[in-house]
């Protein structure tokens, strides 16, 4: 195998020593694209790495990449280059490939000259499945394959069995087809699924003036952050939240809003501290799950679970954010990126929120403290360690299954990819709670609807 | 002088040492009335302090104020205890009478059975201006006269004259009613005043779960931050903002949102970093400035300018304020207030900012550093010493001026109240700014309006 891995950030250089000890044996050659990774890369490395000191952009990708074939992996952990441009040129040299999010060519999140609906992930997963469509039989190509978007959507399979066996004991089958896993949700009456994260990680130096920090690529959040917020749109809803629109073409599942998903903000629940305030960051899991779980009758679209994320990030980045958005989300000049040894405590709690079911809500996901992730790996942190834990087990999904083509998160088999995650996620934790976006509220303004499921409830 | 203090929080801590060093010789007793203040009166006042454990409430105003007369000066810095009431009491006392913010009794915030427009600082300020009416020339009261609401007024008039001088020379003389005032606003265009502050203060210790962290009162911050959401509305705003509310009844200067301040955020500008983000708190001096300033053709509000507080408090608090909200108001089991060594840098930009006339913008007001303020006063913080001005300097004129009644700062000599504050404030600082909301605004949403002073711009 020949590892072409383009970007070397913060999930990149946590995955290396992964990466080697995973996969060393079946190793070839390990080439690092990127422009300012160089300094970076360790002695330490057991095997020999090539470094390319480029960033890759429409014009030089094919000179870059030329040598690709079909012994090749393309792992694609950078930001500003095109999946769908780069997944396109790996199927034509038969080499697979995984990345952890559908991104666009530099640029295309802070156009002014396109609509926001162009800026969303739902138009930039549209013109995926417009390439998987061609691509039906060709090497295998995973998209959006990290922690989230990626081993969440395998969480939430494993979360509707849990609620399942709970309500109803554990004699049934393991549901095989999309439909099946829908009509599970469906019958489980799932209305609201939120991949809720909170990061509780501290800094040991706090944030100053001018200055973003966080726990992961800034650029990667700062980007998401200022793409329109997004979600899927369940078919228990009642009305479009304010600023809501839907889109005009595609599979329909989601819907945006006409501002920036780091301006939204809304209430959510993890094991952590409980209740907690996250924001309305647009992903590509939303669109992909409330897709695959909407149950069709004929046509019709009888059922849909809302889907949204709601990320509580560190506390550093929430100061972040605020700054950013004072400044009409213009970037800050400086940025600090929290490695393992910069944080003083607290971890990372990454899971799926199942609501409106006759349990009320169940959380199913991990906690991984950041001292445990830097001892599983000292170049990693809480929040790097489970993106790497999506790509390994990603990666080999795809060796064990080589001519799927484009492949999504969900149409991969759950518990083959979390039985391989495992190893890099902690603590595996599954609890109910009687939380609800109502539950406490004091009644000071009439914002509460008669369905306290409603979307319109869980926003601030 | 008799001075009975009400409250022994952060604000009446500090105002202490200079109570004493102002009015040392002229206080014949000065009592303490708090239930937990005993153990912060320290031994070190040259002064006898009568301490009574208590707090006040609606049954036990009048037995513990009993001995109140005309030599006597009521201090009301507490949180809960009803201004209007004890306000009334005191004109029946022939009692002098000072407090920093319009209070309510306890509870009154939190009351789900009353209607949000019941729970604004428009409604507490009308019931003072019906008392207001009947005691005209009663003992001088001065209602919410610490640093915002109070000497903020007065810097508003200081920063049109500086405007009008800047655009037409220092020849013209001095408004002398409210009228000629609300003229000289109209005159300059003046459509929208911010009071715009930013602390940035930052704690040695961060903010932990579980903790509300602030530079102040506590329970006070999250009192006003659970009211509605408040502001004076301008002539020239062309639609309400979401969920904005008329009232009924009263001078009609002010609207509301249905939803608490701590949620609206919005842009504004101070001297500390330019641009940030402050939260839509609502104030006295919201309502007091903007009927102030109206200026009536007639019987028509011919025109008024928007104003509104918009407070970037210290980083620990937008925190605290963000799990607050996170858990549905519901307050945090721990507080912690930073005194001055507990501040590892930073201080306080508070000033009124004026836009949208010839010179677009400009911010006066003052910038005191904690480490300044910790000389100044040991036992303040830059964000209780300039409460100790508005307090200090409301005194001194209250004593020149003993019979006007029930007073609001925009009714006081402002230079009287300047001088006399001035000491207490550290540097003062006037800067015009090409800032606007649209300002940088990359365009990727919608938001702007033709007019770039509408209120809907400058809403995150």
């Amino acid at each position: 195998m020949k590892i072409v891995l383009i970007g070397y950030g913060t999930i990149a250089s946590a995955l290396m020593p992964n990466l080697l000890s995973e996969f060393g044996g079946e190793i070839e050659s390990l080439k690092v694209i990127d422009p300012y990774g160089a300094q970076r890369l360790s002695a330490d490395f057991d095997f020999p790495v090539t470094w390319v000191a480029a960033s890759v952009a429409k014009e030089n990708l094919e000179d870059l990449l030329s040598d690709l074939d079909s012994d090749s992996f393309v792992i694609n952990l950078s930001v500003n280059v095109s999946s769908v441009d780069l997944v396109s040129f790996c199927q034509q040299k038969e080499t697979k490939y995984i990345d952890t999010c559908i991104e666009p060519w530099a640029g295309h999140y802070v156009n002014a000259d396109s609509e926001p609906a162009e800026r969303t992930n739902y138009a930039l997963r549209e013109a995926m499945l417009t390439l998987k469509a061609k691509c039906q039989d060709g090497p295998t190509a995973i998209v959006a394959h990290g922690a989230n978007p990626g081993l969440v959507s395998h969480f939430v399979k494993r979360a509707l069995l849990n609620i399942r066996d709970d309500i109803y004991g554990i004699s049934q089958p393991i549901p095989q087809t999309r439909q099946q896993w829908a009509k599970l949700s469906a019958d489980l009456d799932v209305k609201i699924i939120h991949i809720a994260e909170h990061d509780t990680q501290i800094a040991k130096l706090p944030k100053r003036p001018g200055e973003f920090v966080n726990t992961w690529s800034i650029d990667g959040f700062i980007g998401e952050g200022c793409q329109p917020a997004e979600l899927g749109w369940g078919t228990h809803e009642l009305r479009l939240p304010p600023e809501g629109q839907r889109h005009t073409t595609g599979c329909n599942s989601a819907i945006y809003l006409n501002r920036p998903g780091a301006s939204v903000r809304l209430k959510t629940w993890t094991p952590a501290f409980g209740p907690c305030l996250g924001f309305l960051i647009t992903h590509n899991e939303v669109v992909s799950l409330s897709d695959y779980l909407t149950y069709f009758e004929g046509e019709r679209a009888a059922y849909r679970p809302t889907v949204n994320y709601a990320y509580h990030p560190c506390n550093d980045a929430i100061l972040s954010i605020h700054e950013l958005s004072g400044c009409s989300w213009n970037p800050q000049a400086q940025g600090r990126i929290l490695q393992g040894p910069d944080i003083a405590s607290g971890g990372d709690y990454l899971g799926v929120l199942l609501m409106g079911h006759k349990k009320n809500a169940y959380w199913f996901g991990f906690y991984m403290e950041n001292s445990v992730a830097q001892k599983l790996n000292p170049e990693s942190s809480a929040t790097s360690l489970q993106v790497v834990a999506g790509v390994i087990a990603g990666m080999k999904w795809a060796i064990a299954n080589p001519r799927c083509g484009i492949i999504e998160a969900e149409e991969m088999d759950f518990s083959f990819v979390l039985d391989n995650a495992k190893p890099y996620l902690g603590e595996m934790l599954g609890e109910y709670t009687d939380w609800s976006p109502v539950e406490d509220d004091k009644g000071l303004f009439s914002t509460a609807s008669s369905d306290k499921w409603q979307f319109q409830n869980f926003m601030e």
